[in-house]
């Protein structure tokens, strides 16, 4: 059975249905190491790219999983909604737009993100290098940088798409699950599995 | 600076101060696929292994992630605490315990897990194979399995557990991120790294 992007409606509602709770806007982005071992860690979700079906979140271009993404563009994401206890297990390709992007339509997708952040996730891509060690006694607090809210994005902001494959939807509280695999553009399968 | 289980400590005094939240108790474990891509799925606490650094969860000798492991018996547990905004990046390696383990103190720990499970929880083990399609029209709830209290663990109960080799903590609220590794047997260093 085909259908346009089954899951789709499947995830908003589940979205909507959590909104009351800040940290239903957070999944677990799970991406394959350089030496082949995994990496798994919470990631902001920012929305869907208007008109498709790629998940976007933000990163920073010194963090670890960058290098990942380069050496193996695939990543899965697990999204668990605490109040309606439904899973969803997202997989697909993953797609870094950084500063040096040569591609205007994603160069402006990528400032709109920037633009659509709050300054003071703005701020951290100023900061110092996330997982570097900090200097002796701590991070020096009195060097916080500051930012121009009219200014577009910073070097190091970079805008991240996961274009979903397969999504793998289980409710609990139904106790119902559904994989969903994509077939062609904006053709997908849908069946019922056991939970 | 080497220390002895620096992380254990921070770990449970999360699991105690998120512990009204019915879903402090989940976590995602993200492996690695026999084709070499990432997968991502919420699991259950179970504990861990007294005595020792080991986290515990259980899981189908059907599921998807037992081939996984055989493959490649590296994990990472990312795990979320939403009240206090904490994020444990658990690294280490994987090692499953099934029913055809020959080693006596292994199997008492398997069946000791067993009777900490829920009647509800140890019923999953005896329905249709996790994952597999449902007969047409959905499953037949007819068919709902029964089991004795008193039995023990049935050949589908797998007791998974993780040792840690490094430990990525981030407090958001203090802003204060570190990681441990561990250098030998209830030796680990710990440095403070930028958020």
């Amino acid at each position: 059975m085909a259908a346009i992007t089954p899951w789709r409606q499947l995830l908003l509602e589940s979205i909507q249905a959590n909104k009351h709770l800040k940290h239903s806007e957070y999944f677990q982005l799970a991406t394959v190491r350089e030496n082949g071992k995994p990496a798994n860690r919470t990631v902001v979700f920012r929305g869907l790219i208007e008109g498709t079906e790629k998940l976007q979140f933000t990163t920073d271009a010194r963090s670890h999983k960058i290098e990942e993404i380069k050496a193996q563009a695939f990543g899965e994401i697990c999204w668990y909604f605490t109040d309606t206890r439904e899973q969803f297990r997202i997989s697909g390709t993953l797609d870094v737009i950084g500063e040096a992007d040569r591609n205007a339509v994603r160069l402006k997708m990528r400032e709109r993100a920037w633009f659509q952040s709050s300054p003071n996730s703005r701020l951290q891509f100023v900061g110092p290098s996330p997982g570097f060690p900090c200097p002796e006694g701590g991070p020096n607090d009195s060097t916080t940088p500051q930012l121009d809210p009219a200014q577009g994005p910073v070097e190091n902001f970079c805008l991240v798409t996961l274009e979903p494959q397969e999504v793998d939807y289980l409710n609990l509280r139904k106790n119902k699950r559904y994989v969903f695999q994509k077939m062609g553009e904006f053709s997908w399968t849908q069946r019922e599995v056991n939970p």
